[in-house]
């Protein structure tokens, strides 16, 4: 039998009524994008379809029409509604039968929780012939992956964190052993405290270079919540080429771009301050205002956090600002809460009650209620004290909502502590 | 001629390669969606193609299969690949013609500018036989709205600054006259510290009743993280007789579902935990290990929550429970930090440092590392006090990665503070 050719082209299906209304947005099929983009395969089109027998079937077999690869998304769950095994079955001619394998691994989750599985998820046991089970170890909705005729369909869980492992695993395996021999070659660049037009006009001259050279650069600006990011893509067939022409890039852009740039590779603003803290042996503690505990809990969602996090205080009452970080009452009266003096003086209160190298503190007005004309909603004083410098203070004015404001403060502290310590 | 039969359901279809890749999101869908189900229309599918003739015109004539009302946003644009114009009029078997209003509002829009409209705008003139042209204002891509066979079907600009002015005449225009006299009723009920199953056991007796009733009601069952959903919706001429029929649906609901709704008026457990908080008059103060803060940044998001939580102390460090809420050492050594026994003495130790009415403590092992046999990963104590009743101490086993834990053991705690003040 001749071999296969090499997978060209794919669709995304997301699968499930609730993602058709006004507020769910559809992510899976973004990380679809990258990874099978990674491979050189093409993400032609991409659908959502509610939970419905008639529709899903309608659009499964367009799609499989068209694709050389399918990936359905959700309705794998254990309820009446959940239909994508049934459908694509039905779509394929394919029987189905019921997985042991399967059956353990699920009595087993649930015994871990000293519960008994409900005979409702027994439907999650249901397998199409030939279909290869992906082992979903964060829930219950086993991934399933079929070769039908020369095309691939891969049904996964929809809940992202659930399906991302799994397409991960059949990118890696199956899908691309099928690609072709081009890859996508790719780099990013983070930037903190610029805003997109500043990166823009800094980083157009170099990049527009590379646009029209024989092997482009593709180069995309986007501004995300506390940070630009700049995402760079070129493919080849020749690894070692692709690499060092996007590392070039790379380099080219970070250069450019000085200390405001934070990360290239990938890495957050809590993973960047968190290893340049347990790199330096230091303990961080915070006194939070506004930001209500926001900034230590990204702190701590870094593994490995507890080497280098103290704790913090919430001093979201202006009474554990006075009692607990000792600020004087005079200060708060003359000044205000959020003010520079205040900040200071909770941030010596945190030195104060703690041995930590790195204090933060952190007071603002986060809305929509409380502005002034003089502090309006956005205001946010940040001071930040390292060793061997003088503390630092500053006041910002950040735009948005509640949960921007609360965002972007502790975006902003934790960029302060890592220039800092840079 | 007898009336056209009302318009129940729309499709939406977004233009443009650009909207494939891993960073772009069709938000004009999401408008499309909000507008449609104020007139009862249901968005049963969307799909996002790029600029191939093929591919758009496999996926409209789907499309046109099943909806009544198909709408399609991008690719009006001036260049060869703008291609929605063509595909649309070729399917529907419609002649094109150039208008001249067209041609001369675009001349005029590029001389305003000082220019000269280049030749390849004279593209966007182009209309096919019948369609009625929608001036855009913010653009130079004008709308297209044409009746097919008792279909509908929008070509509306891409940006959604465009798009939506556009879509609204629409809906306030011929959509909205077509739309038939039924609106859709909707309610939502959030359940918190029960898994899918066990809801969908509790429920689907009741809810499978309504399926087949000559005025459905159409039930969805939502996994979303720290909480179960249920969306119900029904459709009907007469208000008064769907906001009865929705309302009695979700009473039936809520009295099998008991004390494990929390909320059926789409608010988040921080938003009921704390307009509880504030009803009572009580203040919410916090000992937060594992969750890192992230609690109490939770009740935060809440706007005026500064009436009612005091603040935090996040010991992330052993030292911090030790020295600050004077957890007596020979607990921790005895027991571990992660035990019912520290639990309840950082509760303590906060209802001796604060004069709050509800405390909260939580300490856990978040992971990925720090687990073991007798206490794997997802280990999470939480102990809850609340006036005129012991306080409550529980040890949960959540699943899933590090963030994950963080936020159940967020939900399970503010969860417990809701179900001991209820």
């Amino acid at each position: 039998m001749p071999p296969l050719p090499p997978l060209r082209s794919a669709e995304v299906i997301a699968v499930g009524s609730e993602m058709l209304g006004s507020t769910r947005v559809d992510t899976n099929s973004l990380y679809a994008a990258e990874r099978l983009s990674d491979l050189g395969i093409e993400l032609r089109a991409k659908a959502v379809v509610g939970d419905d027998r008639g529709d899903l079937a309608s659009i499964f077999h367009a799609s499989l029409r068209r694709a050389d690869l399918v990936i359905l998304t959700g309705g794998l769950g254990p309820t009446d509604d959940d239909l994508t095994r049934e459908v694509v079955a039905e779509a394929l001619g394919l029987t189905m039968h019921q997985d042991e394998t399967i059956v353990r691994a699920l009595e087993q989750r649930f015994a871990r929780r000293g519960l008994q599985m409900p005979a409702s998820n027994l439907r999650q046991a249901q397998v199409p012939a030939g279909a290869r089970v992906l082992a979903n170890p964060r829930g219950t909705a086993p991934g399933l992956f079929i070769e039908h005729d020369g095309k691939l369909i891969a049904l996964l869980p929809g809940p992202p964190r659930e399906m991302r492992p799994l397409l991960d695993e059949l990118c890696d395996g199956p899908i691309g052993a099928r690609a072709g021999t081009e890859r996508i070659y790719r780099a990013s660049l983070f930037v903190a405290g610029r805003g997109e037009s500043h990166v823009e006009e800094v980083v157009q001259p170099i990049y527009s270079r590379w646009r029209d050279q024989p092997d482009p650069i593709v180069t995309t600006i986007l501004a995300a919540p506390g940070q630009i990011e700049l995402h760079l893509s070129t493919r080849d067939a020749n690894p070692e080429a692709g690499r060092r022409r996007i590392e070039a890039a790379r380099d080219a852009l970070a250069s450019a771009l000085g200390e405001d740039l934070f990360s290239t590779d990938g890495r957050s603003m809590e993973q960047v301050v968190g290893a340049m803290l347990a790199d330096r042996g230091y303990w961080i503690a915070a006194a939070e205002s506004c930001t209500g505990g926001l900034f230590t809990s990204r702190l701590t969602d870094v593994p490995g956090s507890s080497a280098y996090v103290y704790g913090a205080l919430v001093a979201y009452d202006n009474r554990v600002k006075a009692r607990d970080l000792q600020v004087p009452q005079e200060l708060l009266d003359r000044h205000g809460a959020v003010s520079e003096p205040v900040a200071l003086a909770m941030l010596e209160g945190v030195f104060r009650a703690t041995r930590v190298q790195v204090a933060v503190a952190i007071t603002g007005i986060a809305g929509p209620g409380g502005g002034s004309a003089e502090k309006p909603v956005g205001t946010v004083v940040i001071a930040v004290g390292v060793p061997s410098a003088p503390p630092d203070v500053r006041t910002h004015r950040f735009m948005g909502d509640r949960s921007m404001i609360k965002f972007w403060s502790s975006q902003a502290a934790m960029d302060r502590v890592r220039r800092m310590l840079q």
